[in-house]
């Protein structure tokens, strides 16, 4: 699957990454209308309207775009409904050919951790059947457990050609509370970038490994160090737009061949109708808003990679 | 929420949550054989067995222990229809009185970290209405992303009156990993601890705090540390049981007023029948072994905290 990303970037040249993290105040006022008198103001109507409005950002952004992220916990709040809508977006996604990262951020342990990783990437066993469930491309996972947490979806990954990308810096203000402080003079992310990269040598893809990295776009000089701790790393960076990455922060995060990295805008694609920027087309014509946004990310991050 | 738990754990005198957490292979053969001949081998019929072997164990125990913990990876696993399993034994818990621990590991940041707190213990909006989703009691978050991950789920809290356990230092030989490393002197899980003690402060009931935290058995000097840096904040310590942890290294997790933690067996109870000591009760009688293995460390627990 790791190849399958890096051939879609080159085809595409477009290292980003759309996050369908859909909230119902990002949603058209059309959208939410319709679908709350079909099926009234429940936790269907809800899931019913998130599944409309990606569709539609989909159709209008797919053929530019190698990957997308759905945030688990958008859907997760709807419950089974939202959840459902999550499991259509996946699957309409992938029939685009779309690559698809479960950002799940799941952890836990041994057997625990297995059962996250046959959910959202493996097959799982009832009686003489083997079942997918989610099937996501790419998952997140949490690294606090340590390599018990890890290894069981590095497992899978290598059976079913699937891959992770693990956190080591997140984009937010606090991630430092834990992740800058200081073991043995270097700050705990650095020790995680290690492990991600021991975890990943077991599973190489052709150049890049099945097991990638989440840093921050907000912390640029950390991607720097983190690009050379862990080479065969992709990158999954969270952060441009919205939460204040710019394209010139994010050139630290590629290898020379252009590659390495795949950059998340969530609300700055999919809520661009609502930005005074895109505002010309309209809560109608929200997806084309959406399309607009994606082709100034690529540039903006094509000239920020020209100029280094 | 965490009043009630405690009310609980002084009516029952057993400071044990039974783990919900359902293997396929734990489950006597009669109970798959009915559920797969009803839906055949799929995911619904894997779900069916799962709510048919939880609810013999549930009403075999529900008279003895305050609470239990459904761990979510194991229904996730089964897609959407293990998910309706996990709804339902959320719901069929509560109705019996039971506390409901969802552990569920959960942690992002932002909108993100209060979209998974509403999913599990708050309430989402949707146009006019305010519905809950899986809405158990008590969740289990991971604090790798530091306050602004943890910080929504202890809003929620205080919102609903529901609780939280952060992973501190967690039962599986790998969490040293980084749990363990030292930063100025001390292992990560203590600073980690310290956070604990101060989200906590925002949230108290009466003489304990919403948000708890989870130190595995088998480390039980580290708990008598953490005992000390989280005076309010309650213990659920995993790992007894089937992962080595034993009653007399619990000790050290509880304050002197006998309160303060809370022990999870998960194999030892829900596969009892499965062991030696409780084949007696064979395949038919599951549920009969849980209850005696919930009496026999309940019978455990008192007796290490009476020789201290």
């Amino acid at each position: 699957m790791i190849n399958r990303l890096v051939s879609r970037i080159r085809e595409t040249g477009a290292p980003i990454v759309v996050g369908l993290d859909p909230m119902l105040s990002y949603i058209p006022e059309q959208i939410l209308e319709k679908a709350f008198s079909e099926c009234g103001e429940t936790l269907e109507g809800a899931a019913q309207a998130i599944w409309e409005f990606n569709r539609e950002i989909i159709d209008n952004t797919c053929d530019l775009i190698p990957a997308v992220k759905p945030q688990i916990a958008m859907y997760e709040q709807f419950g089974l409904e939202g959840l459902k809508a999550f499991e259509k977006t996946v699957k309409y996604c992938k029939e685009k050919g779309l690559v698809v990262i479960g950002d799940v951020k799941r952890g836990d342990i041994g057997s625990t951790s297995a059962a996250y990783a046959t959910a959202h990437l493996g097959k799982v066993t009832v009686g003489t059947k083997r079942i997918a469930a989610f099937d996501e491309d790419f998952a997140t996972v949490n690294p606090y457990l340590g390599s018990d947490g890890v290894k069981p979806f590095v497992k899978v990954c290598r059976e079913e050609k699937k891959g992770i990308f693990v956190l080591v810096k997140t984009s937010n203000p606090s991630s430092g509370e834990f992740q800058d402080r200081l073991i043995d003079g270097r700050p705990l992310y650095e020790h995680v970038g290690e492990k991600v990269a021991e975890w990943g040598e077991e599973c190489m893809g052709d150049s890049y490994s099945y097991v990638g990295a989440v840093v921050g776009a907000t912390y640029p000089e950390m991607g720097k160090i983190l690009r050379k701790i862990m080479p065969k790393a992709y990158i999954l960076v969270p952060g441009y737009g919205a939460q204040g990455g710019k394209g010139a922060d994010l050139v630290h995060f590629f290898n020379a061949d252009g590659l390495g990295a795949i950059v998340n805008s969530s609300r700055g694609i999919i809520a661009a109708w609502q930005q005074e920027e895109y505002g010309k087309y309209g809560a109608e014509h929200f997806g084309e808003a959406s399309r607009a946004a994606v082709l100034d990310m690529r540039e903006d991050i094509a000239q920020a990679l020209e100029k280094r």
